[in-house]
Protein backbone atom coordinates (compact mmCIF):
# COMPACT_ATOMS: atom_id res chain seq x y z
CA UNK A 1 0.00 0.00 0.00
CA UNK A 2 2.36 3.20 -1.15
CA UNK A 3 0.30 6.35 -0.22
CA UNK A 4 0.64 9.64 -1.95
CA UNK A 5 1.75 11.53 1.16
CA UNK A 6 5.53 11.13 2.01
CA UNK A 7 7.71 11.38 5.60
CA UNK A 8 10.82 12.92 5.35
CA UNK A 9 13.02 12.41 8.87
CA UNK A 10 14.61 15.80 8.92
CA UNK A 11 17.90 16.91 10.83
CA UNK A 12 17.94 20.43 11.50
CA UNK A 13 21.68 20.35 12.52
CA UNK A 14 23.25 21.88 16.40
CA UNK A 15 21.81 25.05 17.41
CA UNK A 16 22.79 27.42 14.29
CA UNK A 17 19.85 27.55 11.90
CA UNK A 18 22.94 27.88 9.30
CA UNK A 19 24.03 24.84 9.88
CA UNK A 20 20.60 22.94 8.54
CA UNK A 21 21.40 21.52 5.22
CA UNK A 22 19.39 23.19 1.80
CA UNK A 23 17.92 19.93 1.50
CA UNK A 24 16.49 19.73 5.35
CA UNK A 25 15.07 23.62 4.47
CA UNK A 26 14.01 22.76 1.50
CA UNK A 27 11.93 19.83 2.66
CA UNK A 28 10.92 21.79 5.34
CA UNK A 29 9.25 24.75 3.84
CA UNK A 30 7.26 22.09 1.05
CA UNK A 31 5.82 20.26 3.86
CA UNK A 32 2.01 20.20 4.40
CA UNK A 33 2.45 19.45 7.72
CA UNK A 34 5.63 19.56 11.11
CA UNK A 35 5.71 17.09 13.56
CA UNK A 36 8.07 18.60 16.14
CA UNK A 37 9.15 18.62 19.80
CA UNK A 38 8.08 21.59 21.40
CA UNK A 39 10.99 22.96 22.03
CA UNK A 40 12.18 23.35 18.63
CA UNK A 41 8.95 25.31 17.59
CA UNK A 42 10.74 28.41 18.38
CA UNK A 43 12.92 27.49 16.02
CA UNK A 44 11.18 26.81 12.97
CA UNK A 45 8.61 30.34 13.79
CA UNK A 46 12.12 32.14 13.50
CA UNK A 47 12.78 30.75 10.07
CA UNK A 48 9.12 31.17 9.34
CA UNK A 49 8.36 27.69 8.71
CA UNK A 50 5.31 26.71 10.57
CA UNK A 51 3.08 29.43 9.24
CA UNK A 52 0.05 28.26 7.17
CA UNK A 53 0.48 24.80 8.06
CA UNK A 54 -0.15 22.04 10.28
CA UNK A 55 1.74 21.77 13.14
CA UNK A 56 1.76 19.00 15.57
CA UNK A 57 4.01 19.44 18.65
CA UNK A 58 4.27 16.90 21.73
CA UNK A 59 6.82 16.60 24.70
CA UNK A 60 10.25 15.45 25.41
CA UNK A 61 9.84 11.23 25.98
CA UNK A 62 6.78 11.25 23.48
CA UNK A 63 8.99 9.90 21.15
CA UNK A 64 6.85 7.10 19.73
CA UNK A 65 3.90 9.46 19.61
CA UNK A 66 5.31 11.37 17.34
CA UNK A 67 5.84 9.35 15.33
CA UNK A 68 2.59 8.08 15.42
CA UNK A 69 1.17 11.51 14.69
CA UNK A 70 3.11 12.05 11.87
CA UNK A 71 2.52 8.57 10.16
CA UNK A 72 -1.09 9.17 10.93
CA UNK A 73 -0.76 12.49 8.72
CA UNK A 74 1.21 10.73 5.27
CA UNK A 75 -1.66 8.21 5.17
CA UNK A 76 -4.10 11.10 5.07
CA UNK A 77 -1.62 11.89 1.59
CA UNK A 78 0.07 14.99 3.12
CA UNK A 79 3.99 15.55 2.59
CA UNK A 80 5.67 15.77 5.84
CA UNK A 81 8.45 16.79 7.90
CA UNK A 82 9.19 15.17 10.97
CA UNK A 83 11.88 16.86 12.68
CA UNK A 84 15.35 15.95 14.52
CA UNK A 85 17.92 18.00 16.27
CA UNK A 86 21.44 16.77 14.37
CA UNK A 87 21.14 14.17 12.40
CA UNK A 88 18.34 11.56 12.58
CA UNK A 89 20.19 8.94 12.25
CA UNK A 90 22.47 9.26 15.41
CA UNK A 91 20.53 8.95 18.44
CA UNK A 92 17.34 10.59 16.59
CA UNK A 93 13.87 9.53 15.45
CA UNK A 94 14.84 7.22 12.15
CA UNK A 95 15.39 4.28 13.95
CA UNK A 96 12.37 4.38 15.82
CA UNK A 97 10.07 5.40 12.42
CA UNK A 98 11.41 2.66 10.86
CA UNK A 99 10.39 -0.02 13.38
CA UNK A 100 6.96 1.68 13.77
CA UNK A 101 6.19 1.23 9.87
CA UNK A 102 7.70 -2.64 10.36
CA UNK A 103 5.87 -3.10 13.38
CA UNK A 104 2.60 -1.46 12.00
CA UNK A 105 2.93 -3.41 8.38
CA UNK A 106 2.94 0.05 7.14
CA UNK A 107 4.53 0.73 3.69
CA UNK A 108 5.00 4.25 3.29
CA UNK A 109 7.58 6.29 1.72
CA UNK A 110 10.24 6.93 3.88
CA UNK A 111 13.23 9.56 3.52
CA UNK A 112 16.05 10.65 5.88
CA UNK A 113 17.13 14.08 5.21
CA UNK A 114 21.10 13.74 7.00
CA UNK A 115 22.43 16.26 9.27
CA UNK A 116 25.05 17.74 10.88
CA UNK A 117 25.78 15.78 14.47
CA UNK A 118 26.50 17.31 17.64
CA UNK A 119 30.00 15.65 17.77
CA UNK A 120 30.96 17.32 14.52
CA UNK A 121 29.57 20.56 15.36
CA UNK A 122 31.77 20.54 18.76
CA UNK A 123 35.20 19.17 16.92
CA UNK A 124 34.47 21.91 14.76
CA UNK A 125 34.30 24.40 17.10
CA UNK A 126 37.44 22.86 18.75
CA UNK A 127 40.10 22.92 16.02
CA UNK A 128 40.01 19.21 14.74
CA UNK A 129 39.92 16.80 16.97
CA UNK A 130 38.34 14.14 15.28
CA UNK A 131 40.87 14.05 12.85
CA UNK A 132 41.89 10.48 12.91
CA UNK A 133 39.53 7.01 14.28
CA UNK A 134 37.22 8.41 16.96
CA UNK A 135 34.25 6.65 18.82
CA UNK A 136 30.84 7.99 19.48
CA UNK A 137 29.32 6.87 23.33
CA UNK A 138 26.49 7.71 24.81
CA UNK A 139 26.27 7.66 28.46
CA UNK A 140 22.73 7.86 29.14
CA UNK A 141 21.63 4.63 30.56
CA UNK A 142 17.90 5.68 30.06
CA UNK A 143 17.90 2.58 27.32
CA UNK A 144 21.30 0.51 27.86
CA UNK A 145 22.41 -0.77 31.47
CA UNK A 146 24.85 1.33 33.05
CA UNK A 147 26.85 -2.11 33.30
CA UNK A 148 26.89 -2.63 29.49
CA UNK A 149 28.12 1.06 28.69
CA UNK A 150 30.75 1.08 31.53
CA UNK A 151 32.08 -2.08 29.57
CA UNK A 152 31.85 -0.85 26.34
CA UNK A 153 33.61 2.51 27.81
CA UNK A 154 36.59 0.52 28.89
CA UNK A 155 36.97 -1.58 25.92
CA UNK A 156 37.51 1.92 24.13
CA UNK A 157 39.94 3.16 26.29
CA UNK A 158 42.15 0.90 26.40
CA UNK A 159 43.05 1.48 22.37
CA UNK A 160 43.85 4.87 20.22
CA UNK A 161 40.43 6.56 19.73
CA UNK A 162 39.48 9.41 20.15
CA UNK A 163 36.23 9.13 22.56
CA UNK A 164 32.86 11.17 22.16
CA UNK A 165 30.36 11.29 24.48
CA UNK A 166 26.98 12.27 23.75
CA UNK A 167 24.62 12.97 27.04
CA UNK A 168 27.52 12.85 29.39
CA UNK A 169 25.73 13.72 32.33
CA UNK A 170 22.12 14.98 33.85
CA UNK A 171 20.98 15.82 36.92
CA UNK A 172 19.82 12.74 37.83
CA UNK A 173 23.34 10.51 36.92
CA UNK A 174 26.21 13.17 38.28
CA UNK A 175 28.04 10.15 39.96
CA UNK A 176 27.95 8.12 36.99
CA UNK A 177 29.59 11.10 34.59
CA UNK A 178 32.40 10.98 37.41
CA UNK A 179 32.25 7.04 37.60
CA UNK A 180 33.09 7.07 33.53
CA UNK A 181 35.92 10.02 34.25
CA UNK A 182 37.39 7.45 37.13
CA UNK A 183 37.78 4.48 34.29
CA UNK A 184 39.59 6.81 31.67
CA UNK A 185 41.94 8.36 33.84
CA UNK A 186 43.19 4.39 34.78
CA UNK A 187 43.04 3.68 30.90
CA UNK A 188 44.53 6.62 29.48
CA UNK A 189 46.30 8.58 32.39
CA UNK A 190 45.60 12.34 31.55
CA UNK A 191 44.31 12.98 28.21
CA UNK A 192 43.23 16.42 26.99
CA UNK A 193 39.54 16.57 27.57
CA UNK A 194 37.26 19.43 25.64
CA UNK A 195 33.60 20.13 26.83
CA UNK A 196 31.63 21.71 24.72
CA UNK A 197 28.06 23.19 26.13
CA UNK A 198 25.28 24.91 23.93
CA UNK A 199 27.78 24.31 20.82
CA UNK A 200 26.58 27.69 18.10
CA UNK A 201 24.12 28.93 20.50
CA UNK A 202 24.29 32.17 22.42
CA UNK A 203 25.55 30.68 25.67
CA UNK A 204 27.59 28.42 24.04
CA UNK A 205 30.49 27.85 26.54
CA UNK A 206 34.08 25.60 25.93
CA UNK A 207 36.07 24.28 28.30
CA UNK A 208 39.38 22.73 27.47
CA UNK A 209 41.48 21.33 30.16
CA UNK A 210 43.43 17.88 31.34
CA UNK A 211 41.27 14.75 32.38
CA UNK A 212 42.13 15.69 35.95
CA UNK A 213 41.62 19.34 36.25
CA UNK A 214 37.69 18.76 35.07
CA UNK A 215 34.88 19.89 37.20
CA UNK A 216 32.49 17.55 36.14
CA UNK A 217 29.42 19.74 37.60
CA UNK A 218 29.75 21.70 34.54
CA UNK A 219 28.81 19.20 32.01
CA UNK A 220 25.33 18.32 31.44
CA UNK A 221 23.22 17.13 28.98
CA UNK A 222 23.94 19.90 26.42
CA UNK A 223 27.35 19.14 26.49
CA UNK A 224 29.31 16.97 24.45
CA UNK A 225 32.41 15.66 25.82
CA UNK A 226 35.60 14.70 23.44
CA UNK A 227 38.98 12.34 25.49
CA UNK A 228 42.13 12.74 23.47
CA UNK A 229 44.27 10.33 22.50
CA UNK A 230 47.75 10.37 22.85
CA UNK A 231 47.44 10.93 19.12
CA UNK A 232 45.49 14.59 20.59
CA UNK A 233 47.62 17.99 20.89
CA UNK A 234 46.74 21.19 22.09
CA UNK A 235 48.38 23.94 19.25
CA UNK A 236 49.84 27.30 21.04
CA UNK A 237 46.98 28.68 19.07
CA UNK A 238 44.80 26.92 21.52
CA UNK A 239 43.48 24.58 19.04
CA UNK A 240 43.26 21.13 19.37
CA UNK A 241 43.92 18.43 16.51
CA UNK A 242 44.18 15.01 16.30
CA UNK A 243 47.17 13.85 14.14
CA UNK A 244 46.99 12.02 11.55
CA UNK A 245 49.96 11.97 9.84
CA UNK A 246 52.55 11.79 13.00
CA UNK A 247 55.38 12.54 10.94
CA UNK A 248 54.25 15.57 8.52
CA UNK A 249 56.83 18.69 8.56
CA UNK A 250 55.06 21.44 7.31
CA UNK A 251 57.36 24.14 7.36
CA UNK B 1 49.30 39.50 13.31
CA UNK B 2 45.55 39.21 12.64
CA UNK B 3 44.56 39.83 9.03
CA UNK B 4 41.94 41.18 7.35
CA UNK B 5 41.07 38.27 5.54
CA UNK B 6 39.67 35.31 6.73
CA UNK B 7 40.17 31.45 6.12
CA UNK B 8 37.01 28.96 5.71
CA UNK B 9 37.82 25.75 6.10
CA UNK B 10 34.65 24.61 4.19
CA UNK B 11 32.79 20.76 4.38
CA UNK B 12 30.55 20.70 1.11
CA UNK B 13 28.70 17.10 2.16
CA UNK B 14 28.31 14.03 0.40
CA UNK B 15 28.06 14.02 -3.32
CA UNK B 16 24.92 15.72 -3.89
CA UNK B 17 24.76 19.58 -3.28
CA UNK B 18 21.89 19.87 -1.81
CA UNK B 19 23.57 18.45 1.17
CA UNK B 20 25.49 21.35 1.60
CA UNK B 21 24.38 23.61 4.63
CA UNK B 22 22.90 26.89 4.34
CA UNK B 23 26.60 27.95 5.94
CA UNK B 24 28.47 26.39 3.39
CA UNK B 25 27.13 28.01 0.45
CA UNK B 26 27.17 31.28 2.01
CA UNK B 27 30.66 30.95 2.90
CA UNK B 28 31.21 30.11 -0.71
CA UNK B 29 29.10 32.88 -2.51
CA UNK B 30 30.99 35.66 -0.58
CA UNK B 31 34.78 34.16 -0.82
CA UNK B 32 36.81 36.06 -3.18
CA UNK B 33 39.22 33.02 -3.43
CA UNK B 34 38.19 29.38 -4.07
CA UNK B 35 41.07 27.07 -3.06
CA UNK B 36 39.93 23.59 -3.83
CA UNK B 37 41.06 19.83 -5.28
CA UNK B 38 40.80 20.02 -9.16
CA UNK B 39 38.24 17.01 -9.02
CA UNK B 40 35.84 19.38 -7.10
CA UNK B 41 35.66 22.29 -9.40
CA UNK B 42 32.88 21.17 -11.71
CA UNK B 43 30.57 20.46 -8.93
CA UNK B 44 31.67 24.55 -8.13
CA UNK B 45 31.25 25.37 -11.03
CA UNK B 46 27.18 24.38 -11.78
CA UNK B 47 26.15 26.14 -8.25
CA UNK B 48 28.56 29.32 -10.30
CA UNK B 49 30.16 29.39 -7.35
CA UNK B 50 33.63 29.96 -9.32
CA UNK B 51 32.07 32.55 -10.99
CA UNK B 52 34.35 36.09 -11.11
CA UNK B 53 36.98 34.66 -8.38
CA UNK B 54 40.35 33.60 -8.09
CA UNK B 55 40.31 30.21 -8.39
CA UNK B 56 43.09 27.94 -7.25
CA UNK B 57 43.34 23.94 -7.25
CA UNK B 58 45.71 21.47 -7.12
CA UNK B 59 45.63 17.60 -7.60
CA UNK B 60 45.28 14.59 -5.57
CA UNK B 61 48.00 14.53 -2.96
CA UNK B 62 49.00 17.61 -2.70
CA UNK B 63 47.00 18.94 -0.07
CA UNK B 64 49.87 20.53 1.40
CA UNK B 65 50.32 22.83 -1.69
CA UNK B 66 46.13 23.47 -0.84
CA UNK B 67 46.65 24.74 2.63
CA UNK B 68 49.70 27.03 1.21
CA UNK B 69 48.10 29.07 -1.29
CA UNK B 70 44.93 28.96 0.62
CA UNK B 71 47.06 31.02 3.50
CA UNK B 72 49.25 33.32 0.95
CA UNK B 73 46.01 34.38 -0.02
CA UNK B 74 44.30 35.13 3.41
CA UNK B 75 47.65 37.13 3.73
CA UNK B 76 46.82 39.04 0.94
CA UNK B 77 43.88 40.49 2.92
CA UNK B 78 41.42 37.98 0.75
CA UNK B 79 38.77 36.19 2.43
CA UNK B 80 39.75 32.46 1.15
CA UNK B 81 36.97 29.13 0.80
CA UNK B 82 39.19 26.15 1.56
CA UNK B 83 37.27 23.25 0.05
CA UNK B 84 36.65 19.62 2.08
CA UNK B 85 33.88 17.14 0.82
CA UNK B 86 32.01 15.79 3.67
CA UNK B 87 33.29 17.76 6.67
CA UNK B 88 36.78 19.24 7.19
CA UNK B 89 37.69 17.44 10.30
CA UNK B 90 37.01 14.17 9.35
CA UNK B 91 39.85 12.81 7.42
CA UNK B 92 39.56 16.35 6.06
CA UNK B 93 42.05 19.60 5.47
CA UNK B 94 40.94 21.61 9.33
CA UNK B 95 43.97 19.64 10.94
CA UNK B 96 46.32 20.30 8.26
CA UNK B 97 45.42 23.88 8.58
CA UNK B 98 45.80 24.67 12.08
CA UNK B 99 49.14 22.93 11.74
CA UNK B 100 50.48 24.99 9.31
CA UNK B 101 49.35 28.26 10.53
CA UNK B 102 51.00 26.92 14.15
CA UNK B 103 54.35 25.49 12.59
CA UNK B 104 55.08 28.48 9.98
CA UNK B 105 53.87 30.76 13.69
CA UNK B 106 50.93 32.64 11.54
CA UNK B 107 47.99 34.06 13.24
CA UNK B 108 45.12 33.99 11.04
CA UNK B 109 41.27 33.99 11.34
CA UNK B 110 40.11 30.66 10.37
CA UNK B 111 36.80 29.15 10.32
CA UNK B 112 35.72 25.67 10.48
CA UNK B 113 32.39 24.84 7.99
CA UNK B 114 31.61 21.51 9.32
CA UNK B 115 29.41 18.98 6.36
CA UNK B 116 28.06 16.07 6.29
CA UNK B 117 30.22 13.23 6.38
CA UNK B 118 30.29 10.50 4.61
CA UNK B 119 29.28 7.66 7.56
CA UNK B 120 26.24 10.06 8.22
CA UNK B 121 25.28 10.29 4.23
CA UNK B 122 25.56 6.76 3.92
CA UNK B 123 23.39 5.34 7.34
CA UNK B 124 20.89 8.05 5.90
CA UNK B 125 20.74 5.68 2.59
CA UNK B 126 20.14 3.08 4.29
CA UNK B 127 17.96 3.49 7.24
CA UNK B 128 19.79 3.86 10.61
CA UNK B 129 22.45 1.76 10.97
CA UNK B 130 24.24 4.27 13.36
CA UNK B 131 21.41 5.23 16.44
CA UNK B 132 23.93 3.49 18.80
CA UNK B 133 27.12 3.93 19.58
CA UNK B 134 29.74 3.22 16.76
CA UNK B 135 33.18 3.65 15.69
CA UNK B 136 34.46 5.53 12.99
CA UNK B 137 38.06 3.78 11.22
CA UNK B 138 40.35 4.49 8.35
CA UNK B 139 41.40 1.07 6.72
CA UNK B 140 43.80 3.82 4.56
CA UNK B 141 47.65 2.91 5.22
CA UNK B 142 48.83 6.13 4.15
CA UNK B 143 49.19 7.68 7.05
CA UNK B 144 49.36 4.66 9.56
CA UNK B 145 50.99 1.44 9.30
CA UNK B 146 48.62 -1.73 8.89
CA UNK B 147 50.01 -3.23 12.12
CA UNK B 148 48.05 -0.46 14.20
CA UNK B 149 44.91 -0.49 12.01
CA UNK B 150 44.68 -4.31 12.48
CA UNK B 151 45.66 -4.01 16.02
CA UNK B 152 42.70 -1.14 16.46
CA UNK B 153 39.89 -2.89 14.41
CA UNK B 154 40.72 -6.31 16.90
CA UNK B 155 39.82 -4.30 19.65
CA UNK B 156 36.52 -2.86 18.28
CA UNK B 157 35.58 -6.24 16.62
CA UNK B 158 34.73 -7.28 20.30
CA UNK B 159 32.67 -4.73 21.47
CA UNK B 160 28.98 -4.34 20.49
CA UNK B 161 30.04 -0.92 19.01
CA UNK B 162 28.68 -0.68 14.87
CA UNK B 163 32.03 -0.65 12.76
CA UNK B 164 32.04 2.28 10.14
CA UNK B 165 35.12 2.30 7.54
CA UNK B 166 36.86 4.80 5.77
CA UNK B 167 39.09 4.08 2.87
CA UNK B 168 38.49 0.74 3.03
CA UNK B 169 39.88 -0.56 -0.06
CA UNK B 170 41.91 0.18 -3.28
CA UNK B 171 43.77 -1.17 -6.69
CA UNK B 172 46.80 -1.26 -4.26
CA UNK B 173 45.23 -2.44 -1.18
CA UNK B 174 42.47 -5.24 -2.13
CA UNK B 175 44.19 -7.75 -0.11
CA UNK B 176 44.04 -5.91 2.97
CA UNK B 177 40.31 -5.17 3.21
CA UNK B 178 39.91 -9.21 2.81
CA UNK B 179 42.31 -9.44 6.06
CA UNK B 180 40.17 -7.20 7.82
CA UNK B 181 37.30 -9.26 6.86
CA UNK B 182 38.52 -12.15 8.01
CA UNK B 183 39.61 -10.45 11.21
CA UNK B 184 35.77 -8.96 11.62
CA UNK B 185 34.49 -12.77 10.93
CA UNK B 186 36.68 -14.21 13.97
CA UNK B 187 35.39 -11.66 15.99
CA UNK B 188 31.99 -10.95 15.12
CA UNK B 189 30.83 -14.55 13.24
CA UNK B 190 28.27 -13.54 10.09
CA UNK B 191 27.49 -10.29 11.16
CA UNK B 192 25.20 -7.72 8.14
CA UNK B 193 27.48 -5.58 6.66
CA UNK B 194 26.18 -2.88 3.94
CA UNK B 195 28.13 -1.47 1.40
CA UNK B 196 27.49 2.35 -0.01
CA UNK B 197 29.48 3.82 -3.20
CA UNK B 198 29.16 7.00 -4.14
CA UNK B 199 26.43 8.06 -1.94
CA UNK B 200 24.14 10.72 -3.03
CA UNK B 201 25.65 10.85 -6.48
CA UNK B 202 23.86 9.20 -10.08
CA UNK B 203 26.41 6.43 -9.90
CA UNK B 204 24.91 5.35 -6.25
CA UNK B 205 25.17 1.48 -5.26
CA UNK B 206 23.84 0.15 -2.17
CA UNK B 207 24.78 -3.74 -1.05
CA UNK B 208 23.56 -5.22 1.83
CA UNK B 209 24.44 -8.97 2.62
CA UNK B 210 26.17 -10.94 5.38
CA UNK B 211 29.69 -10.75 5.80
CA UNK B 212 30.34 -14.25 4.88
CA UNK B 213 28.24 -13.46 1.17
CA UNK B 214 30.18 -9.95 0.67
CA UNK B 215 32.54 -9.97 -2.97
CA UNK B 216 35.30 -7.83 -1.57
CA UNK B 217 36.18 -6.71 -4.81
CA UNK B 218 32.93 -4.26 -5.29
CA UNK B 219 34.59 -2.32 -2.69
CA UNK B 220 36.57 0.87 -3.35
CA UNK B 221 38.12 4.26 -2.46
CA UNK B 222 34.41 5.66 -2.82
CA UNK B 223 32.83 3.33 -0.70
CA UNK B 224 31.59 3.17 3.37
CA UNK B 225 31.54 -0.27 4.88
CA UNK B 226 29.33 -0.34 7.34
CA UNK B 227 29.63 -3.22 10.24
CA UNK B 228 26.77 -4.26 12.39
CA UNK B 229 26.95 -5.19 16.05
CA UNK B 230 24.23 -7.61 17.55
CA UNK B 231 21.51 -4.89 17.48
CA UNK B 232 21.73 -4.01 13.60
CA UNK B 233 18.46 -5.93 12.61
CA UNK B 234 17.45 -5.81 8.42
CA UNK B 235 13.81 -4.95 8.84
CA UNK B 236 11.20 -6.69 6.64
CA UNK B 237 10.70 -3.32 4.84
CA UNK B 238 14.69 -3.93 3.84
CA UNK B 239 15.89 -0.51 6.00
CA UNK B 240 18.78 -1.43 8.22
CA UNK B 241 18.68 -0.40 11.61
CA UNK B 242 20.50 -0.54 15.03
CA UNK B 243 18.37 -1.14 18.23
CA UNK B 244 18.78 1.57 20.94
CA UNK B 245 15.82 0.60 22.77
CA UNK B 246 15.67 -3.43 22.28
CA UNK B 247 12.53 -4.30 24.58
CA UNK B 248 10.63 -0.96 22.89
CA UNK B 249 6.89 -2.03 21.60
CA UNK B 250 5.50 -0.02 19.31
CA UNK B 251 2.33 -1.72 18.48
Amino acid sequence: MATRGKLFVVGIGPGALEHMTLKALDVLRRAEVIVAYTGYLKILNKLGLTRGKKVLATGMGEEVKRVQLATEEVLKGHDVALVCSGDPGIYGLAELVFRYLDGMSLSIDVEIVPGITAAIAAASILGAPLNNDFVILSLSDYFTPWNEILEELRAVAKTELVIVLYNPSSSRRHDKFSEALKLLAEARGDPIICVVKNAYRDDQQIVVTKLSQLNPQLVDMNSIVIIGSKRTQRLRNGCIVTLRNKALKLN
